[in-house]
């Protein structure tokens, strides 16, 4: 975090800060505290996604709990029912990265113990797909399908990010690509290595979808403190340093004159490129 | 908020809680409230949304200070300028219910703020958005457009929700329906409104995107103790009642079977319905 008030040659800058307060009371802006000391058992998967700050000893801190119990893909997929067996009859946390159903992978052990009878709630989290419209100022009603880059399968490239981002230009829709994390191999795709497929991609279906001169924003580190955001033609994209993972990139479609404005002074787009792009 | 420990003809209950934490770090979980309260000047706008549980003396309390502003929507938009310069050499946070940007209205005063050098800062929330696909059990990555259903103006029906429904359905993407809220008039549209709404749009097109069959969900207070969901075909939503405001509506497109399972589990969903819209 960097320091609260900033002194710049003696004078104290200032700074404005949104927060916010979510979806039901103000009580959502501690309920996962609350509930995760009092909890009688937590486990904490850190396989979906990867919190970059995220430190086990100050999370332990934080809860006031040195019984946190990290667990692997297998004990809330294969071995599911051990830990909904424990839900009988006790209070049972699971901390996840991000929001905990946006990936969806967890829905399969909260069916099963809500089949069983078992209560289920969720204290729903800040999520990349939410986060993304405040970080660039696109419309958030203005998102289309997202999709996932993953690494090449036995050389083999997917061409659904493809497909997706043509339809959600067609219908004149914003495109989030995510790209592909495996945390259990550390294994973290890029901005660079996604443009590198990109245009492959390209180089294969030839349509003008991933382009050069296609406009790209790039993001790194969504939620922390340091995070980094810039847009440019597809081009540039691979010179730009974005630093550690986790990263993102999102295809605007035609934009807002409020939206180029904002990825003007966000994102550093070059000013000619995004002002072609708006929608009269 | 319900008990922690329900007990039951004297056996203790259990519960399957899933927390998300956020992107960054385990500090997302504490950060807004560090922040708020001790920041120099602290604002809060309830008028993009309704928190049916905010309690403003609640708030008082939970932030430890009594120098709360409520400001109207004028503050942050005709008037922005006072609030700006303020933040030239103060720390200043604006409250706002759900995630601060998914309403696009506040992007302008953290643009201009911007560009007069100020730093700005987003302590990103729980948006609806992203609470939809953990309530219902729809994956994440197949909704299409969002769209919020109007009030009729001057007896005139803005027939988008219509055209964004459609074009989604055709993409197989499922569509969030907001409902409109006029906090300042007190006017909160119920998913009963919204369906008339509907019902009135299908006679005009006659298109069956709102037939009297298709498979809606109706959400009320996501993110409350006691929230509602449930799925039901569109004439039969208008029986249910979904208590107070805000709701929300979903258009599920064709249906993977663990979304269809989902649906009957957590929505109440017609088993033959929803298994009828899966896809082999």
């Amino acid at each position: 975090m960097k320091e609260r008030n900033v002194k710049f040659k003696g004078k104290r800058m200032g700074e404005l800060i949104f927060i916010g307060m979510g979806l039901y009371s103000e009580k959502s802006m501690r309920e996962a505290l609350e509930i995760a000391r009092s909890a009688d058992l937590i486990y904490l998967e850190r396989y979906t996604s990867i919190m970059p700050g995220l430190s086990i000893a100050r999370l332990r801190n934080l809860l006031n709990r040195d019984d946190i119990v990290e667990v692997k893909r297998s004990d809330l997929e294969e071995n599911m029912y051990k830990i909904i067996d424990e839900a009988q009859s006790k209070q049972v946390v699971i901390l996840t990265p991000g929001d905990p159903f946006i990936a969806t992978t967890h829905m399969a052990i909260r069916i099963e113990a809500e089949k069983k009878g078992i209560r289920t709630r969720i204290i729903h989290g800040v999520s990349i797909l939410t986060a993304i419209p405040g970080i660039t100022g696109l419309h958030a009603y203005k998102f289309g399908r997202t999709v996932t880059i993953t690494f090449p399968n036995g050389g083999r490239l997917s061409e659904t990010p493809y497909d997706v981002t043509k339809t959600n230009l067609k219908c004149n829709l914003h495109t989030v690509l995510l790209l592909d994390i495996r945390v259990e191999e550390g294994r973290y795709m890029t901005i660079r290595d996604a443009i590198g497929i990109l245009e492959e991609l390209e180089s294969i279906r030839g349509e003008g979808i991933f382009s050069n001169n296609r406009l790209v924003i790039g993001i790194a580190r969504a939620g922390s403190p340091d995070y980094k955001v810039r847009a440019d033609i597809l081009c540039n994209m691979k010179t730009i340093d974005f630093g550690s993972p986790p990263h993102c990139i999102v295809v605007p479609a035609p934009l807002h004159f409020t939206e180029a404005e904002a990825l003007i002074v966000l994102a550093k787009a070059p000013k000619e490129i995004v002002m072609r792009m708006v929608v009269k």
